[in-house]
């Protein structure tokens, strides 16, 4: 039986008034204090920050996609290289995914779009098959078939070597039936067990696997998705998959599976993480989120910012021309303190790489001191009010 | 007559064997040691590092192009917001140009090309008049015809507000005849004129002004220029224009140019700045180098390397995917102390951002620790010794 001695999750306080709730989360990298944000790491980097300047942007915990280092550089080098802490330059707490996001939305068109219910073309079919044993594809780096399956998943995370794991399971995408859903929840079920048995074979403790809920927007199949990672010895659980194509549907997704889940593990919400989600599924139990926007937006000329109506500003936008200000001083970092609002609408109007480079830091700062925000609103009762001045008129 | 009384050069050391000298440079915003070297931050940012990664890689001193500046986001724009050090973040010791070398380089095809005595098309001419008044060009950025002339040069680099400031000149092309290059050289010197009226008009003491040695290839010519520039109160001397189109024409340049300028001054080489171009021209009396060389190979991939031949290595070589080394551990900082060859191999190949990110930082601070280590072999008189440790089998 697996039972993470070098791990632990201990809940320290809980909102009366929702499920909201303040936790410690240990692993044989750190601590972290939950609620809390997992910076992505896609390819073994933030784009466009090293280690040193996310620590300056005090974060605490980042991830590394499983899907993009098995095929570039490969786990065997990364595993030679001394592991992907090592290899990254990130000591502290790191999660991995399972790579089968990636693998079922170049199946199933770009799940991204899929997930939260946008139909698009399904432009990037290099999913050649699924079955039982698990999914074929082609690599986008040299076009060879490769075999994900939940066992060579779960040896390719081990040699990674992250602290915390994701299972296999099958991404069904919203526009799948309700009987094409409920069939790829109950392999996602069998895999889940496969992966776990492949996990405990080579388990030196150093690691530990969250179990996947499915079952997309079906209350029914969330349940039983949710009671069979609860059954199991997961470290934590994650909800995953379709999660509906509205902010309406992905509430529900999350209200239907968390009642079911184990109360006492830490629950992650996979790649989900505007700031009005983040105080909606705080609320619902959520312990600790992903989303690439923070660099994205980054690259886009946006900034999140406190208090500014749809979260963010874009510094493109011709009235920061002329405006002196710095874009956030509370932040207390460099790349907000140091620099006005006009100079990095003249980087962003120049083309220079520098703009999007101070972005990044600026919005990583600013949802870490959102999380931290978040962390002490919960212990003084005081959520809603953060999230009127986090969010304004948007509330 | 100016004066610069916030400004100093002092020569604290001559190398008996060659005209190699140590000094220090004294502005309104610090002192450096000569030699140095002037990192490009083109349009106002170093690309790819902030102010604060540039002093953790020890740099002393930066520099931003007028041309850039005045299109985007314009020299009004930047006294508004306090002068350049303040909108770009960096308060040591700043260099401005003059506008003249990006304006003729459009119009004689690339300066860059010309300088070096490569023949390449011209492919890009917007520069559309050149006259005794000044140069007409049209802006990439709107297409709109501006006229520059030593006035304004001089008006918006006072209103950039560097330290050092370059006066008007037009930089002639290789391929030029001797008689356009005579005249031209003649023309650049009443521009140096006038240029140092319109700055005596306006100078409140904060900034110093150099005179340019033009002249092309030919040894009469770069004699009348520099002797001109020492006959007039330049704070420091250039050395611009065509270089040649070899090594040895680019050597016969400055050994025609140095005994006719001004002793006391600190000298400039505009835009040379490979290791072995800094060691041979330290040896004839260069104090300060600038070139975008660190950069721009950094976005190549390749990194400057202390005994490398040919002074670089490219990462993207297949040699580095399983090199766990550093690259280069002495040099102390983080983008060398703490990431593997194989890491950066791995984000090159990946296209992430921050391989360029990590060599840019990595190039700067090389560099930077060439200068050190050039300074302090000057003093012990141990030059060459240190010429073969840096380009080992290159000498």
């Amino acid at each position: 039986m697996l039972t993470y001695p070098r791990f632990n999750f201990k809940i320290t306080h809980r909102d009366p008034g929702s499920r909201a709730r303040l936790g410690t989360l240990v692993t044989p990298h750190g601590t972290i204090e939950t609620p809390n944000y997992i910076f992505c790491g896609t390819k073994a980097a933030i784009k466009g920050l090293s280690p040193a300047q996310m620590r300056e942007a005090r974060t605490d915990i980042v991830l590394s996609n499983t899907y993009h280092l098995m095929l570039q550089p490969g786990a065997d080098l990364v595993e030679r290289m001394g592991g992907l802490h090592k290899f990254m330059g990130w000591d502290g707490p790191l999660l991995t995914d399972s790579g089968g996001f990636q693998v079922f939305s170049m199946g199933h068109g770009q799940v991204a779009n899929e997930v939260k219910g946008r139909n698009k073309s399904h432009e990037n079919k290099s999913l050649l098959e699924i079955s039982e044993e698990g999914a074929v594809f082609r690599a986008y780096t040299d076009n060879r078939k490769i075999l994900l399956t939940p066992e060579n998943s779960m040896e390719i995370q081990r040699k990674l070597g992250a602290d915390l794991l994701m299972q296999f399971d099958e991404c069904t995408p919203y526009h799948a039936t309700y009987d094409y859903t409920a069939r790829s929840m109950e392999m996602s079920i069998r895999w889940g067990d496969r992966c776990l048995a492949e996990f405990e074979r080579h388990d030196n403790g150093a690691q530990g696997v969250y179990g996947i809920v499915q079952g997309g927007v079906h209350a029914d199949l969330r349940a039983v998705s949710a009671t069979y990672t609860a059954d199991r010895p997961f470290f934590g659980t994650a909800i995953g998959g379709c999660l509906g194509g509205t902010d309406e549907e992905m509430r529900g997704v999350v209200e239907h599976s968390v009642p079911h889940i184990h109360p006492d593990r830490p629950v992650h919400f996979l790649g989900i993480g505007r700031i009005r989600d983040v105080f909606t599924f705080v609320r619902l139990g959520i312990d600790t989120f992903d989303c690439v926007i923070p660099t994205r937006l980054a690259r886009h000329g946006t900034a999140f910012l406190k208090g500014a109506p749809g979260e963010t500003i874009n510094l493109k936008n011709a009235c920061y021309r002329n405006d002196p200000d710095p874009l956030d001083p509370e932040n207390l970092i460099p790349a907000s303190a140091g620099f006005s609002k006009a100079y990095i609408h003249h980087l962003l109007k120049a083309g220079e790489i520098l703009g999007p480079q101070i972005l990044a830091q600026h919005n990583v700062a600013t949802i870490n001191r959102l999380m931290r925000e978040i962390r002490t609103a919960i212990r003084a009762g005081t959520l809603a009010d953060l999230e009127r001045e986090w969010l304004g008129s948007g509330v």
